[in-house]
């Protein structure tokens, strides 16, 4: 139902496909939406889409032709690039999917339409700014709890739906290495809404957001090719997501939908792209923890153009690399504008 | 296992017992403990307990004679007396429980050992400093996910458990008003620890925490017999002992266990004694959400007693009500060391 009613309002951004299986697999569910595939490398390869799939794919060369000089906020070899997606779309909402994340099964063994589910996430409120003991109130069979203050119950607009993964967790490097036969195989049945104050480490394999609501700021960053860290691309986005939509009001759930992730990266790989951030982010933290934005910062933009001013005095000192992800930040938040001319795109103010 | 290493660690206080089938359907799992029953109504009328229990009863002629005119911060004919329980204990924790909540099956069918899952609960550390979304990282099976910063994985000591009810959920009189037939038939299989900084509405239905950490904070308030407000206590103990909790680095826990609980109270009576509450906690709860305390707020003792001094300022305006609370809550902290010597309880200070 809530499906069907989104089909016009949601794209899927993928960042490359690689495995030809999954968009096979995920054809009852994605065959309805537009896909739109980022393509994460070399440009002269082509990606083969299955027949019946609408879909549009932008490659190294395609991003470089649209953005101009802006295109070097766009990561290279990475699947960071994927944001690109986010920025070309026209829709109202996005999910976004690793091409290694397969359709999970419910402990009754049924097939679980992930996309569905974030949907129902993301059109009913978040409740933010008091913790719910019987978790999401807006699901069917639970409520508010005795204690709920009652004029909190309206809600918040929900802005990020971030779903879980079955099977190989999303760890870390150092987690990947010393256990490497882990899995998750327990599914809990619930969504929650992560208080106001409170960050947490967003993964992108699994991710759905309102655009309109929060878009400008789903930047992920400079990874990979020429980049002295990776891996980091959906945190730095949930970071600063997070403490956007803290000040302007919004909401970010987390738990329900699953999706299988079929394989886990290499661990010798990942801890050379993750080696810098695991000291970094001992940092980024504290600066995300303490950071407030000003009175003026009543639209996504502004709070971005003014967080990106903050992390170039405050984290520059930590590395160069700061410097210029700041600068990239800029850029991002100039190329967004420049496809989603802000006076057409009047939405974006979240003020209240 | 953990819970057989607890067995002289930990009372249950149970603020009277009318159902006598009680007792007989938790034997399994309690007969090994030692029950504190605080009989809430009048003196006069005998509770039975079933042979095998090791117990002491407690009625207001008890309570009377131990605390002198300091009995006066027990409240009488209302469950929330069961505080005085928690006083009166010798052992590091205490697991409290209402005579109409019963085992709970899991999926599978098998009764949920609540006590067992609190003691784990309390036992490893919590993570409110930084939300991990595979919830509790010391559950086997999990972790914590890539992103966590590693500064932040050892955790803070527990001190409170807060356990869920399966059928009759906690509602409030209005929610219970419009929604009769709503029972919880979802069994959630988590534990997380509530975020610093966010307020929750704890419920004394099916709780355990630990007396040392946090004990002279777990004050159940003013309630019942010439009381204008019922159906608070827990509510107030739960936005001291977490804003206590919060200040001094020590973590309060939600989700598992489940226990079943049998019969919702009438709604019209509820509604009488929560009514003045429901507007109240308008002004308790931004009370609460913006108090800090000061640097010498090194123990719970500290921090409750400045905590009274506030809610007379602050909440006086409100209601004489708080004045009255205000003087008990300090009244509490005297019969507390009363009958805790402080110097005999150094672990008291959590102060780091």
């Amino acid at each position: 139902m809530a499906s069907a009613a989104l089909k016009d309002e949601l794209d899927i951004v993928i960042p490359t496909i690689r495995n030809l299986d999954f968009l096979e697999m995920w054809r009852p569910f994605f065959e309805q939406y537009h896909l739109i595939i980022v393509q994460d490398g070399d440009p002269s390869k082509t990606i083969k889409v299955p027949d019946g799939f609408d879909y549009e794919l932008y490659n190294r060369n395609d991003i470089n032709k649209i953005l101009g000089p802006r295109s070097s906020c766009i990561s290279f070899k990475d699947s960071a690039c994927r944001c690109f997606g986010y920025m070309v779309s026209k829709k109202k909402y996005i999910y976004t999917i690793d091409d290694d994340c397969f359709v999970a099964k419910d402990p009754s063994g049924k097939d679980i339409n992930a996309l569905e589910q974030h949907i129902k996430n993301l059109l009913c409120p978040s409740t933010p700014n008091f913790f719910n003991t019987l978790y999401d109130p807006f699901r069917e069979g639970a409520d508010y709890v005795r204690g709920y203050p009652f004029s909190l119950r309206e809600g918040v607009p929900t802005a990020v739906s971030h779903g879980l993964w079955l099977n190989i967790p999303d760890y870390d490097a150092p987690t990947q290495l010393v256990k490497p036969l882990e899995r998750n195989t327990r599914y809990v049945d619930m969504v929650l809404t992560i208080p106001k104050g409170t960050l947490f480490p967003m993964c992108g394999m699994n991710l759905a957001f309102d655009r309109e609501l929060i878009g400008p700021a789903m930047y992920f960053g400079l990874m990979g090719d020429g980049q002295p860290i990776g891996r980091y691309d959906d945190m730095w986005a949930g970071w600063c997501c997070k403490v956007i939509c803290d000040h302007l009001g919004l909401g970010i759930k987390t738990g329900l939908p699953y999706i299988y992730h079929s394989k886990a990266s290499n661990p010798f790989v990942n801890l050379k792209k993750e080696y810098l951030g695991i000291f970094w982010q001992e940092e980024i933290i504290p600066f995300f923890q303490s950071h407030n934005f000003s009175k003026d910062c009543t639209t996504v933009q502004k709070c971005y153009v003014e967080l990106s001013k903050q992390v170039k005095e405050k984290l520059g000192k930590v590395d160069p690399y700061f410097l210029k992800l700041a600068d990239a930040m800029v850029t991002w938040i100039e190329a967004w504008d420049m496809l989603n001319p802000p006076n057409k795109d009047s939405a974006n103010d979240s003020s209240k």
